[in-house]
């Protein structure tokens, strides 16, 4: 019996799996291929926070913390080959399944990098669904993180899962439909639906978290050594808006709001996200409904602007000279829909959220500083720019 | 300016493409790579009705209907190198993309064909409309058959499109939902998702057909001569459940209706296929939507036991001695669900049906009973079998 975090090398990943091994005797697998690394390399930029590799984060976990039951398998989840082996292997009872390629603006450089978003994303999605059929598994929970980016911006608070559909005056409830603003975020819709297939034809237990805008840089267990540090990118390509103002507040240059940025969108900090991930990989079987459930891994909605401004005002604490700049907005987007986001199930799971907005911007300044250097050094990355690989 | 119709080798691509042609004086280019072919090869079936290859077909139809505007190119789509030449050189005015794996229980066999399906389906799909972005081709009217499987079995009537959705008394107008029933399915609800967002993003016009299950053996034009003919797939794997129908009948093997069959399924006949998508193809510009529009291309709802009688019923003509059995459904599905599906869109644009689901099965059956010694050698594939090709 073991758990598998895939993406482990990743910003929520590898905490979450800190968190588990903390909270367990069960082996925990952690399994990546490094390719984030590889792709923020790609677009010239790096992590604000040096991150150790696996290897060194695996020793540092047991020399501080005491965990002698985590190990890393690195390996490629588009491979089936590579997953059979993994599954027959660890034969696991859970998966918390966090690999991705999480980039919109990365996903929409090209069609070449669309398809690789698309295909990587879904293809270790399916190839995972159906190794736990094909071996017999299908008691495992597989818990995937995928992005309250499925649901658009509809004019009717949004559901922990589906809701009513209407035609014709005669009624019916229907999963959510894929609302997706980019190639990217299509993965996470395809990947909910092929999800719900594999429950009805595999009968495997399913969570499907739908997260929100992540932000933080630290949980309790990373906060202990620096060598635990999880990633915190800042750039256009892989910085949330969240962790992109942070990185510009420190490195004074002004906070780029495109359009009026009064739109709400969902957010929940790092140590909210990485809870609720544990407390579902480690629930007693006879606890867990034999079910697809959707979360909506969301503490609260916050407008663009009022995000920019409370960085803004938590910058002063710090010294630092920031000003909220507004630009003219890229994207096609209703710049004043105030979106309404159900979260029950979610809140329930973790007890009340731990962390306001404030707080967490607090938090995430207070590291920050430390590593400007690094920061100013990449702040041409904050706007969009060309690969650097040649690709 | 030309014609692109991908998937022109399979059983609506061609006699569309023939159609298409004959009413234009455009070059219509025929795209295929032949894997039709191969996937009923694999699994140990064949065409009832010999299918020329390719360039006779093309000889044939310049001898036969003095068209003089096809030409074939022989590629596989999911190549992107191949789509960018593709457009490059042809510069589509309008693409009619019916190229898929359409079979659901080919999707079904194992992990590796369900990765297959998705990845053959969503890529070509993508290569195509990212590419039409990418050579500034964005007024190239995209025309994609999908099907009405992607709606599984609401309790509403089916829309040509979305419809309202509702959540805590606040309601809005949606797409429809993935509830698609099996892997093969569900590409066609990821590509209606990711034509959305190619419209959304792009502005390409697209025209969205959800094919119903198409019935028949000709068309006009295929009829002329009988190196013209579709192919006719009647094994358990790519034969559509009336064309298996028929073959059973034909054969004097029972024809299974798994379950009670009172459930409804929406048809078409080949022939009000073929009009509505040469309609499209050749619709003036100045009168096409820019929009993307939905069409549910289906001319009736039938229940698969009404569909079995009336094959039985028409199979006396033929003096075949014919049963219907029922047995037990393997598929998890309500076999008492009356659909009711809506079509006044792709009405007009046919200008109502030309077929009743009868006349259309006494097409069938007078054709197919030329050919019943092939059916009887390959009656052992009216049921699951497994591969034969060592895959």
């Amino acid at each position: 019996m073991s758990i598998l975090v895939t993406g482990a090398d990743g910003y929520i990943g590898w905490p979450t799996a800190l968190r588990i091994a903390d909270r367990t005797e069960q082996r925990v697998v952690l399994v990546d291929n490094g390719a984030r690394r590889e792709w923020v390399d790609s677009i010239g930029s790096t992590s604000a926070l040096p991150v150790a590799d696996p290897t060194e984060r695996i020793d540092t976990a047991e020399d501080v913390h005491g965990l002698h039951n985590l190990s890393y398998v690195e390996g490629d989840l588009t491979e089936k080959s590579f997953v059979d082996r993994l599954l027959e292997v660890h034969e696991p009872a859970t998966i918390v399944h966090t690999a991705a390629q999480p980039s919109a603006p990365y996903s929409q450089i090209n069609g070449e990098r669309a398809n690789y978003t698309q295909h990587n994303n879904m293809q270790a999605t399916r190839n995972l669904l159906w190794g736990l059929e094909e071996h017999d598994l299908t008691d495992t929970h597989f818990v995937e993180t995928t992005t309250t980016g499925v649901y658009g911006a509809p004019e009717f608070p949004i559901p922990e899962g589906g809701a009513v559909m209407e035609n014709d005056g005669e009624r019916d409830e229907v999963p959510f439909p894929a609302m997706a603003g980019s190639w990217y975020h299509l993965t996470k819709s395809h990947d909910a639906a092929n999800m719900r297939l594999a429950h009805k034809q595999f009968d495997i237990p399913i969570s499907d978290v739908r997260t929100a805008i992540t932000y933080g840089t630290e949980t309790a267990e990373t906060a202990a050594d620096p060598r635990l540090a999880t990633r915190f990118d800042f750039d256009y390509y892989f910085g949330v808006v969240a962790h992109r103002f942070a990185a510009q507040a420190v490195a004074e240059y002004p906070m780029t709001v495109y359009g009026k940025g009064e739109q709400r969108k969902p957010f929940i900090a790092l140590e909210d996200a990485v809870e609720g991930l544990a407390r579902l990989a480690l629930i007693d079987p006879d606890d867990r409904p034999d079910d697809l459930t959707v979360y909506n891994q969301v503490t609260r909605a916050i407008s663009i602007v009022e995000m920019a401004e409370t960085i803004a005002d938590v910058s002063a604490e710090y010294d630092l000279d920031v000003a909220v700049e507004h630009f003219e907005n890229p994207r096609d987007e209703d710049e004043t829909h105030k979106m309404e986001i159900e979260n029950e199930k979610y809140a329930e799971l973790i007890d009340g959220q731990s962390t306001t907005f404030e707080e967490g911007a607090r938090e995430i300044l207070g590291t920050l500083v430390e590593y400007e250097e690094t920061i100013t050094a990449h702040e041409d990355r904050f706007l969009p720019g060309v690969l650097t690989d040649g690709e």
